[in-house]
């Protein structure tokens, strides 16, 4: 008899977030579900871990048929408490996170609390992805994701992936049916930001972060590309942060020290 | 007549951290310096910024010569405030951050204020080099740090950086003279998490992470060969994730959707 996968579900919006119900009810039809998500919302918390304070980890009973644990630090505490507590070493066969309400396309996925829950699972050495869809609203439709979701759980549990990988998903805005899938490479984009200064009642200024999303990549195999053509993008990520290519150029240059 | 190189200072341990100090004293002697620090410790903040809350941005005023501002967010909230803020778009020519109160090597790029600050630099096109020193302690002595940090600077800035790539620089400990320089991959290490388990006044259980770094790697072309060898290990870091390798067998796959 064969068992059932066990499943891993994490995010960034908070254990209560539409989106990881969306994602729950996917993971249900996949195998025996776990999750571990914040009680609070930690997006832009990009790889965070709480190392100057305590946490806190509960049970919580939301959803029929899946344990969960709501948990006081950041999407990547909740993953290593996840293996560590919950799992307690035995990792689970799959860790999937989101689904995000917003894109994580690009260089988001380096500020991302989901994308950074996924990486860590990636870590952990568990077969791990993420899910974002361009829609930032809380009443997020995330009907039309679904059925791409099972299909790439399906994918990386038959075929895994490369050791020291994961796979960043985004799914494009729902104003046009999606196309397919498109594997892509992350656009070189970034983030011009503008802060909006304020004042408080005490005459003290204070700045809100604000920002447009700037893309500097015309390629067609970028993921911004397959987004803006309705196609679902899916990136494989590393977390392995070497500048290979600038190692040899690097060995020329003469210390005089 | 050659203007003098402005010089932007961050770090994650906070504004008043000997570490930062010790950094100062090194970029005074190369340039202008302007200094935008945490107000408070934000080790392990990684890539996180601010996004549902507001920041604040003060002058302060702890060192002679120095332009220095203290910022309520993380430090990577740090960089952007600078850039748009206190340099008000016009870009500074180099952009350090450190030195960090403990080793940022291997994995510990992707969890590391300290080294996020500086991708953040270098995501804003700043060439950006991140120093950290293996020693724990708040009393640590940078002093044999300073001259490679100096001439690292002085290369960079000669130099250039590759586009999209920065430098995480870590220091061996004091124990033994640094032997030289080496230009290093990061090492495959990662943390094995032990959380602590404790319980509260009122009977309820929390959790400290802790961990022990496990070393998986025995290439003698690693960062952490290079510091148990008593070098400063110098690694090209890049921001874009993507692993570019493993595209062409996801495009193997067939997605039955």
């Amino acid at each position: 008899m064969s068992k059932k996968p066990r499943i891993l579900v994490v995010n960034d919006d908070g254990i209560t977030a539409p989106g990881i119900k969306a994602l729950i009810e996917v993971a249900k039809e996949l195998g025996d579900v776990t999750v571990v998500a914040p009680d609070s919302p930690q997006s832009g918390m990009g790889h965070a871990i709480t190392i100057g304070k305590p946490l806190r980890l509960d049970k919580v009973n939301l959803y029929e048929g899946v344990e969960m644990y709501k948990c006081s630090g950041t999407p990547v505490d909740c993953v290593k408490l996840a293996v560590n507590k919950v799992f307690k070493g035995q990792k689970p066969d799959l860790c999937i996170s989101g689904i995000n309400h917003g894109l994580n396309n690009s260089i988001n996925v380096i500020y991302s609390g989901t994308m950074s829950a996924a990486v860590e699972g990636a870590i952990e050495s568990i077969p791990s992805i993420g899910f974002s869809l361009d829609d930032y609203t809380w009443d997020a439709n995330f009907e039309d994701c679904k059925k791409y979701i099972k299909e790439i759980c399906l994918q990386v549990m038959k075929n895994g992936l490369q050791q020291g990988t994961l796979l960043n998903v985004n799914f494009p805005n729902n104003s046009q049916p999606i196309k397919g899938i498109k594997i892509c490479r992350q656009a070189n984009a970034k983030w011009a930001e503008d802060f909006e200064e304020r004042q408080d009642p005490y005459k003290r200024n204070y700045y809100w972060l604000t920002g447009v999303f700037q893309n500097n990549d015309k390629g067609e195999d970028s993921d911004v590309w397959a987004l803006n053509n309705h196609y679902v993008s899916v990136v494989p990520v590393q977390f392995d942060m070497t500048a290979h290519h600038a190692i040899s150029s690097l060995n020329q240059w003469t210390f005089d020290v």
